[in-house]
């Protein structure tokens, strides 16, 4: 299996035709993609729906933990999640270089087959797109997907309140050390491996605290540190987080040490920054934690009045410092 | 203004804030944009949802009649057109090369807040990729869009019958010769403008004939023939279609014969093939000629039942001969 991608696989006319009859429909088969018409048609629930987009531009296409495949379903399902919505319908938009090779788009979409069936979500429309050799690099994928939201979910940082708390659902900084490592070919003695994966089921499991859960972003680039500030600029108050609080493996604290990286500001592509009310607190941590990936989640800080639109972190030495936004470029393709 | 796209303005950190807020979100703005979340939150109407999504790479991004900003619009509008769907929201996903000018990138963001405003589609969400400089050539977008279905609309090639009309809305070739004389420096007496626009108006003109209209689709890339054979197949029935009838302007007709091109393969950005039943093909051509580009439309065949799932073309010189699907590549690049 050498065959690989041609221009003519972008024309539009038969050569299209047969790549996405024999890679496409045959992988992701489902009556809406089966229908083959301009767009796909669906008949949705009622309800406030979400729409969320992105493109995914990651190198290498294959880590340990994922694919580019995977991460472009786990990214925008996770979008979905953190706007509070059941994820329900995909398309997928592919940019593909001259001669990629077949297999490996075949097992890029096999991931995203698998994945999308894992966190429930249908591909129902796509597009490929081939551009001449050294016009692109590979394979660039974007997903939008639409999604339901609930009648009383409503998570946005204007719900949060000065004396919310602030989980973090698992361990920071897997993902952007992985791809790093990868890229470097750095070794560790216990690999690091990416946590991409799809957060339908803390969506779920977060259904029944519609009050309680104020607001849920996903600290993808520009990591924790940044979906704070983020958050404390959109909500106009203040957010104290302890460095000691914040969940990290010790070997992605000890290979940030030794690469003078800061775990904070790198991508995590299977985590959910939380913020959560003081009345069920106690309630929620108990559920978030039997979701299959947040085991180790964690309250990391509090919401408070002052400083408000800024980030203050208590460092493990007790000091206080800023925690500003990521500022110039960090990992550049992380996603 | 010769500022340029940075890695650090994909960052997702501070710089990718301001060129959001500096550029996009300044020019788009909307209320469900200005929300800043991770997805647009929408209420729709109730009924059925059509969803369509595509990548424009189109080279060069500046042609006459358009540019890739306002064909990432059109693309999209035509396809929920083409669903019979009215046009509501939209995403925008763009993967930008390092070093691209600043001042370019606002002009594409204007030209799609014009185009997105003509058509009554909102952008609603989006996302930013940088790569660097060689691994993208310049900018690439790709606009998913949702709009909403009529009760009682249905255009899909199951509906369409022997003894349907086949009609052209328009012009055939426009947009693909334009690139291809922009490109190779080709000169004619009349200018080749792109038809790129977005067909929102026809899409209405025909709510009025939700049985009459059987199918529409917008002959892009591939061409009038392609589209043709796709119908013919899903149909299962035969298109027989006179060259004659079909409407081609002089200058692409002239053009076409003198670099041995056809312009049933050219692609089109503003054009619609349309299936239309015998009881109202009268009302209804008078009905899409008194729309503002498609005062050129023409019947240019009929539907049978043999030969199935394929087109025959009687050609100028009384010939009957299959009309094929687009084999190979014929202009990379075209959208």
């Amino acid at each position: 299996m050498d065959s690989r991608v041609l221009m003519a696989h972008g024309s539009g006319g038969l050569m299209s035709q047969q790549l996405v009859d024999e890679v496409f429909r045959s992988i992701w088969s489902n009556q809406y993609l089966d229908a083959a018409l301009d767009g796909a048609q669906m008949t949705l629930p009622p309800g406030k729906v979400a729409m969320s987009t992105d493109s995914f531009v990651i190198t290498p296409i294959f880590f340990p933990g994922g694919d580019i495949g995977k991460l472009s379903i786990c990214g925008t399902v996770n979008d979905l999640v953190a706007c509070g919505a059941k994820p329900m319908y995909m398309s997928v938009g592919l940019i593909v270089e001259e001669g990629f090779l077949l297999s490996d788009l075949r097992k890029i979409a096999e991931s995203m087959a698998k994945t999308a069936a894992e966190a429930g979500i249908q591909i129902v429309t796509g597009d490929t797109k081939v551009v001449e050799r050294g016009s692109a690099d590979g394979i660039f994928i974007n997903t939008t997907g639409i999604g339901v939201i609930n009648e009383g979910t409503e998570y946005t940082p204007q719900q949060i309140k000065a004396g919310d708390y602030i989980i973090a659902t698992g361990n920071i900084g897997d993902h952007g050390l992985s791809i790093l490592a990868q890229r470097e070919g750095l070794q560790f003695s216990t690999p690091v491996i990416s946590d991409c994966a799809p957060m339908y089921q803390l969506g779920e499991a977060l259904l029944g605290f519609p009050g309680g859960v104020r607001c849920m972003r996903d600290p993808t680039r520009g990591g924790l540190a940044t979906v704070l500030n983020e958050l404390a600029q959109q909500s106009g108050l203040g957010m104290l987080v302890k460095e000691k609080s914040i969940p990290v493996s010790s070997v992605v604290k000890g290979a940030c040490d030794m690469l003078g990286m800061d775990p904070l500001y790198m991508a995590n592509e299977g985590k959910m920054v939380v913020v959560v009310g003081p009345d069920c607190i106690e309630e929620i941590m108990l559920k978030i934690k039997t979701v299959s990936n947040c085991h180790n989640a964690a309250i990391i800080g509090q919401v408070a009045e002052e400083p408000a639109g800024m980030v203050l972190i208590e460092t493990e030495l007790g000091a206080q410092r800023i925690l500003g936004m990521l500022e110039g470029e960090h990992l550049p393709r992380i996603c």
